[in-house]
């Protein structure tokens, strides 16, 4: 494994490769599980039988409901330990695989981080900062749900450019050329529909352009305008990034499924009006031939199906239902 | 007015020109109204002064629910008048204004036809044949409005090329290059919702595909295949007609609130699920900054507003209220 920036080209040590998860899990205290959010829930089948008290397990990232998911597979498993399962509300890295076992990380994000139970944050928090000190900690596992950034930056470029994508095979830059002013209209209104469920969650989330511009993936003067089509257009990390090939890429298969429809039916359960990520998910649903409403995190998947928002905040601080 | 084709190029002389509304109606057997439907409003009120028993009305085309619509204006106008109010289904010539003056007709479309009140409409139509032999007259003006072809063709294209259309100001093939698979898959969806709307009315509706064949708008081959996807790639006239320069065009600005507009209220108005329809309306007017919802024709603007299905028809086939 290479790390390319920012010190250079060098080699990276792997302390130790398993051949099965029984093994890998067996002395570890941090499980750092760093796959697309699809695989959550084999990971979750995968690790149940293996877990133990004081082992702590972090989804990076988590996506949107990924703690909770995950956490309601091990509950149906059986699973009796009391493991938080904690998230990120973004990859640790902004990195790209360029060859065999080379990754050129361009950055290192300065992710949210939360755990559920929401109580054990700070404790869990201790740990994981010591690898990444970057980061910051959240209330509880809602906050950095909420806070996924992916959820409103990929969907709406590819939705609104579907046809381009699939003519000119992803051969243009997507967030550059991509992001029109319609687009960037669009991305808006995702983000403001996403900060209104945040609110009534009772927590306030930055704008999406904050979290942008503090990650450096923007200039002052693009933050300052409080545009979001001028801060794509001055994203330096992201003007030579090519829209993807087709529509079976990740923007869509796992920002819509884990991304904006977790956020959607948290909307419905509370009663916030989300009519642009609505619309986002129906014709990503069409476009690829699947109900995104059906494979991505329900209410059900994320084990908090039928509960009041006191219920709900009481889940995420405590872990079990009142 | 020259007319290029089929019979080769051509003046058009014009039998009277007129300065004013009252003028240009006094005399008129059937008073045409051959403008985009976002003029409709303004021609109900020009006219409701100088409408008299014996004229009709003909919206050529009507969009959706533009008689409707123009009724209802006559009402508010206090007009006491019972001129009927027709429709076509879409415009009666496809064509194109080449220049000052100049029209190029690529082909005499094969219209349908209706009056409100419905049972005026073979009255209307002997008159309306004479003028339009092609056309074929339908039971009220519900089965006009929808069968608006337009409005099932041009949104998803806009919609889901909008960054293209602005990034490269229209400089593409629309039908052809512009309508990929997963564009194509969403007017396909877009059309499902219209024909169950319409099998909600009672009556059945060919498919655009259907419609578009019987146009001679595409290949034998194409129609065979189902696919609405290849009809549009083997596309004769269509092939070379330039996308849109943006996104402040008929396409969105007339075929949304005039288009899928009054077919979502109408399909919410008899239960019929409508969500692709309503994701595209809901995307069109973020993308614009125009609430279509409000600015298009809503149930209360076709004058039908609170009705069963039993009053909406029993409405539209005797123009009063039961």
């Amino acid at each position: 494994m290479i790390s390319a920036s920012p010190s250079g080209e060098q080699f990276v040590h792997i302390h130790r490769v398993c051949e099965t998860i029984e093994e890998a899990l067996e002395e570890a205290e941090a499980i750092l599980i760093t796959v697309p959010a699809i695989a959550h829930e084999y990971y979750a089948h995968a690790c149940a039988p293996y877990l133990k008290n004081g082992q702590m397990v972090v989804l990076n990232p988590g996506s949107t409901g990924g703690a909770l998911a995950f956490k309601k597979i091990l509950r149906e498993r059986g699973a009796r330990m009391d493991v938080p399962i904690c998230e990120t509300n973004t990859l640790t890295y902004i990195c790209r695989l360029v060859g065999p076992s080379r990754v050129k990380i361009t950055s290192r994000s300065k992710v949210q981080f939360a755990s559920l139970p929401g109580k054990k944050t700070m404790e869990c928090y201790q740990i994981f900062k010591g690898l990444f000190p970057e980061s910051t900690e959240r209330k509880n596992v809602l906050e950095t749900s909420l806070t996924n950034i992916n959820a409103v930056l990929h969907p709406p470029g590819m939705i609104l450019n579907a046809g381009w994508i699939e003519h000119a095979k992803g051969n243009f830059s997507y967030y550059c050329e991509g992001t029109t002013p319609a687009v960037a209209r669009v991305m808006e209104k995702v983000d403001k529909e996403r900060m209104a469920i945040c609110q009534k969650l009772s927590f306030k989330s930055d704008r999406f352009l904050d979290f942008f511009y503090k990650a450096g993936s923007t200039s002052e003067r693009a933050y300052q305008s409080g545009s979001l089509y001028q801060a794509l257009q001055e994203s330096e990390p992201n003007r030579f990034i090519r829209a993807p090939e087709n529509l079976s890429y990740r923007f869509l298969t796992e920002d819509i499924p884990f991304g904006i429809v977790p956020m959607a039916y948290l909307g419905r359960m509370l009663d916030v009006p989300a009519p642009i990520i609505n619309a986002l998910i129906d014709l990503a649903s069409i476009i690829n031939g699947i109900d995104y409403w059906k494979t991505g995190w329900t209410l059900e998947k994320m084990g908090i199906q039928g509960m009041s928002l006191e219920g709900l905040l009481n889940y995420v601080e405590n872990g079990i239902s009142a």
